[in-house]
This record gives structure tokens, C-alpha cells and sequence, in this order.
């Protein structure tokens, strides 16, 4: 059973990516319309959208946005697929980790290059492709919320890192979608919100797009989670993921695998919630995953203003990679992968 | 061999308890005048003063206070002493966890009771026994340190979390004290703070008085230990303790315990350093230790803003326990006690 979503975070218009400004929220609502290849190239880098899933449906704008561009200004269509790759390629350079960005972009450039017409003809079919991935990442989100949705016990207090939600996804999430989907069938779950220093993504966007919803959430800072889970207060734990290796280590937002160690001690279930497309199946293991720094202002400021003596070290790993060993299950679109991943993840692949 | 710091956080002067504004560091250094029973207790309460060991200091500086004000109105003594009785009970409840505020308060009201003269020398008594408490606690925290320090590893890389240093002591700190006697030693010993949400002791207190001695550290958030831990750049845990029971189980700021999980995950020692006064050996075990709940602000806001929906649930425990199990050793000044700690405790305080 599907929970409806009222949020709607990236969504083709016309001839712009409009997108909801996660920079701003939960102070200002506001829609961004997305013009040129540069525009969606520096909002992907400066999180006005972010979430795996969602910066991989603005990666397959942002090829739309290119072509429309560059079938304005080459005629021929080799050099129109040339130019088209290199834009391709700075878009996937905006941020490093998660995997969608690049699974999307090259679905939109396979697409492109596979078009028998004219160069028209590839600009409007990448725009309707984009517009396809975007409700099919909806489609995949509450496939996966029904599948997580089994493994909620009734009346669970379940905790998530970070903002795996609509608001990182095109609508509907995929931790939050698998509570979603668990809370449409039963009332009585709650929610508890890691706030997720330092961008506070938890705080920000997920303990708002709940809120929305009418879902119950609690916010706690991120050193709580183990006082939380040794009074009985957590069953269970969910969370997204950016890339997850051929054997399910799996990097998420910094603060996961901080989780994950915790809720092992206390024998919590610990899941990750990830479409198909967030697992890269090309590396074997979370070593070869690459983490992305920040920078270190995301550190030393809240809101503008310095939190610390300005004679600091910073250190700003945006991701860290929870090993497989303390992964319950990955819960997909083709239902929830369970140890060992090696195996259980290449027959979720067919291969 | 004892580094010396240069920072006083509390110190009696003249009829007053002079001490340092710890709710607006790092952004103003401001010594504060407190002058009454009443003062006192809000400087406690609202955390002007914090740190178990300095908050025992503010209360035996609160009898004192107490002493002079009642001095000025009752002449008998007997009445003066119960009406003492009350305002040390009053300046007790201020903050429920820390034990050392009821270690140093009863013995302030011990030594008042005990003296056979005037009122007038009950008065005189109180100041100076506040500031022979004040001047124990350095030549205490100078001796754990001299303990600790043996048992940090040559170059070690430590983390700590929230503030238990010479700004959560009179002046030269319970676990940044052990990392103040490692330094002397050995200048390539490096720290790491975490940044101890909701109130930011570490990002505010730890990294601005390391600053000030010139010790390298690097902020981390809360949720970032395990990455660090994980990649062999911390070898070390030292944090303090608001109250330790007969076993060992600690409690100290909120994240320590999941802090101390990390660190067992990854086979890191992690360390409590405390004065023999934070142990009450009147509890059998953690479970028994109150913890002080806090205003739901603290985690809401950020510098006066708001950092999440309006819509949320809040419960904010300022402590967590750490159990004894976790624990590496307790560094005291009668040197490091290790598990069992219910017979190692039994062995420090002779009994």
C-alpha cells in the first residue's frame, strides 16, 4: 500500500528542471527552475538538490539541459554528440560519490546515441526519457517502501540518518518511503531523525518533509542514538545509501556507519533502503568507493556564524561506508537483499 | 611533568566567586561576579559554569555565599545552620547528574558544622576551605594527568568529546589535563574534538582552550569518530565523567557512550578521566545514576535559529552511561584503575 507524498522534488517543466531549494528549507518554500548545463552542474555541487536518487534525475536533466543548448549552436550531429559527451562528463564530475549521477547520465547518453534521427529528434526524446526516469523513480521508491514495509514491526520506532526521503528522491523516498509504506499500514510507527551534522540534513529536510505528512518524528542530536537504543526506544534502523559495492558495504551520508557500529551492539536491525541504480556493481568492495571532502565551513559555521575557535583542524568527509557485516538487509525495488550480498546482490542484477 | 595552563575558570575573590562566562565562548572571553546564593544557582543551572569538577567548586563557592548572606540576618547559630542546610540543598538541585556538586557542597556543610566559634568563623571557615578546594583540584588534575600521560602512545592521535578540561575544572582539566601532561612530553601528540551537540562544548570550549595552549586539534562532528577510527587516525579515547558508579558504568555528556561503542568496534582504548570525588561508590551500577533532562532548545535551535520543523518531538537527555565494559581504565589521581572496577574502586578509596 502506497502512502501519497504531497512533495515533488525535481521535476521536468517545460524547458527547465524545477527543483524544491534544499538550501533553504525548513525556513523558505521555494522552487528553482533550472535553465543551462551550469546552472545544474553548480546546483547539484552546492546541494540545492541532493539525495542519491535525485541528483541522479538532475544528472538526466542536465543532459536535456545540454542538448537543448548545444542543438542551438552545432548542427552537426557527431560534433553535437561530442560536445554532448564533454557536458555529460562535467556534469558527473559535480560530486564524486554517489553513483546515480553517473548511472543517469550515461542511461541519457546511451539514449542519445542511439537515436537513428535528427538532432531534434535526440533533444526530444533525452527530454521525455527524463521525464520517464523521474516517474519510474517513484515507481521503484514505492515498490521498495512496500518490500521494507514488512520488515517494520508493529508499532517500531525506527531511526534514520540524514534525508532519504521525497526530498532525496523525485517523490516518495527510500528510507522514508519504506516508512512511508510501513506508516499507511500502520499508525502507531514513529520516527526518529538524527539531525546529521554538518549540513543537518536530518533537522532540515526530514523532520520537515514528515512533518508534512503527519508522520511523528523525533529529532535528536547525533551522539544520542545509542542512549536512545539501550532504553528500548529504537527497533530498528533505516537509512539511504549513495553507492553500495558488489559485496553491500555501503557508503551513505557521514554518521551511518556510526549508526550501524551502534546498533549492532544493541542488536537492532540495521537496513539500507537503494534502488538498483545506487549499487555499482563494477567495484568489489567500499575501499574503492570514493569519498567526497566538503568544505570546512559546513564544519565551523551554523547559519553564517563561526561555532568554534578559528585555530582548528578540519576534516569534512562528506560519506562514510558502513562494512557489510553490520547490514540486516538492502531493501530494493526487486525486494530486500540479505547477506551474502555477494551473491544476493548478483541475482538481484541477473548476472 | 605538568603543563601549565593559563586559564582560571573559578576562583573565589575577595566575597565573591569570580568565574569564567562559558555560554558565550568562544565568540567573548567575560569574567562573571557571582554574589549570591541565587546567582550561583542559575550560574549552574544555565551552565554559565559547567563541568562536574568546577560545578563542585561553584557549589562549596555557593555555601560560602549562603554563609555571608545569612550571617547578615541571623545571629543564631544553631538557625543559621539550618537555615545553611536549605540553600545547600537548593544549590544541590541545580543539576542532578554530576556528583561532585554534592561531594563538594557536603563538605563545605560538614566542615561548617563542625566548627565550634562564631558564626563569624563558620564564615571565615567556608571561604577558605572554597579555595583550598579550588587548589586540591589542580594538584589533583595535575596528578592524573602525570598518570594518564603514561598511557598515551608516543604520537597517539586522542579524541575527546565535550569539554572536560581546564574550563570544565578550576584550571587544568580531567581528560584535556592527561592531554596537557601528554604534550609536555611529546609535542606530536594531536587531538581531536568532537563537536558534543546539542551545546557544542567541543566545537565551542575544547577547541578555543587547546587553541590558547597552542595544541593542535582538529573538529570533527558527532557522527564523523567511526570514519576516523576506521581509517587509523585515532588511537586513543579520553573523555570526563559527571558521576561513576561503584562498577564503573560512567556517565558523561550525551554521545559519550556511542563514542565508546565506536571505539570498542574498532579495538581503541577508551579512557574516563576523573577525580576519585566523581565516583559514588553509594551506587551499585549506572542504571542507578539520574539523568538530567534539558530544555528541548537546546537541540531546536542553533544560536538563537530555529534548525529543524516546528513540528517535531523532542526528549534531550543531557547524559548518557557508558557500561563498565567499554571502558579501557578510569584515570584518577590516585592512578589508573582498571576493570574489575568494582574491586579496583573499592581499592582506591581504601575500603
Amino acid at each position: 500500500m502506497a502512502f501519497e507524498s504531497k512533495i515533488k522534488t525535481i521535476e521536468w517543466h517545460g524547458e527547465v528542471s524545477r527543483m524544491i531549494d534544499q538550501t533553504i528549507l525548513p525556513k523558505e518554500f521555494k522552487l528553482v527552475d533550472v535553465k543551462t548545463t551550469d546552472e545544474m552542474y553548480s546546483a547539484i555541487k552546492n546541494m540545492i538538490v541532493r539525495g542519491a536518487p535525485a541528483i541522479g534525475i538532475a544528472g538526466a536533466h542536465g543532459v536535456s539541459l545540454a542538448a537543448i543548448e548545444l542543438s542551438k549552436q552545432i548542427s552537426d550531429k557527431k560534433k553535437f554528440l561530442e560536445a554532448l559527451r564533454e557536458k555529460a562528463d562535467y556534469l558527473k564530475s559535480s560530486r564524486p560519490t554517489a553513483v546515480n549521477l553517473y548511472w543517469a547520465v550515461e542511461k541519457q547518453m546511451k539514449l542519445a546515441g542511439s537515436i537513428k534521427g535528427t538532432i531534434s529528434e535526440i533533444v526530444s526524446a533525452l527530454k521525455e526519457n527524463g521525464v520517464k526516469l523521474e516517474n519510474e523513480d517513484i515507481e521503484i521508491n514505492k515498490k521498495m517502501g512496500d518490500y521494507g514495509a514488512e520488515a517494520v514491526p508493529k508499532g517500531a520506532a525506527i531511526l534514520t540518518h540524514c534525508n532519504a526521503g521525497a526530498l532525496a528522491t523525485v517523490g516518495y523516498g527510500t528510507a522514508l518511503g519504506v516508512i512511508r509504506s510501513a506508516y499507511a499500514k500502520d499508525s502507531t510507527i514513529k520516527v526518529f531523525a538524527d539531525e546529521t551534522r554538518p549540513r543537518q540534513q536530518g533537522a532540515r529536510l526530514t523532520t520537515w518533509e514528515l512533518a508534512q505528512d503527519g508522520i511523528p518524528v523525533t529529532l535528536i542530536t547525533d551522539g544520542m542514538c545509542s542512549y536512545f537504543m539501550s532504553k528500548g526506544m529504537i527497533n530498528m534502523v533505516v537509512t539511504g545509501a549513495d553507492r553500495i559495492a558488489a559485496n553491500g558495504d555501503t557508503a551513505n551520508k557521514i554518521g551511518t556507519y556510526t549508526v550501524a557500529i551502534a546498533a549492532k551492539y544493541h542488536n537492532i536491525p540495521f537496513y539500507i533502503a537503494a534502488p538498483l541504480s545506487t549499487i555499482d556493481i563494477s567495484i568489489k568492495s567500499g575501499s574503492e568507493i570514493p569519498i567526497e571532502e566538503r568544505n570546512h565551513e559546513e564544519v565551523t559555521h551554523i547559519n553564517g556564524d563561526w561555532i568554534c575557535s578559528k585555530d582548528v583542524n578540519i576534516i569534512n568527509p562528506s560519506f562514510d561506508v558502513t562494512p557489510n557485516e553490520l547490514i540486516t538487509g538492502i531493501i530494493t525495488e526487486k525486494g530486500i537483499l540479505r547477506p551474502d550480498y555477494t551473491k544476493s546482490i548478483k541475482k538481484a542484477f541477473n548476472i
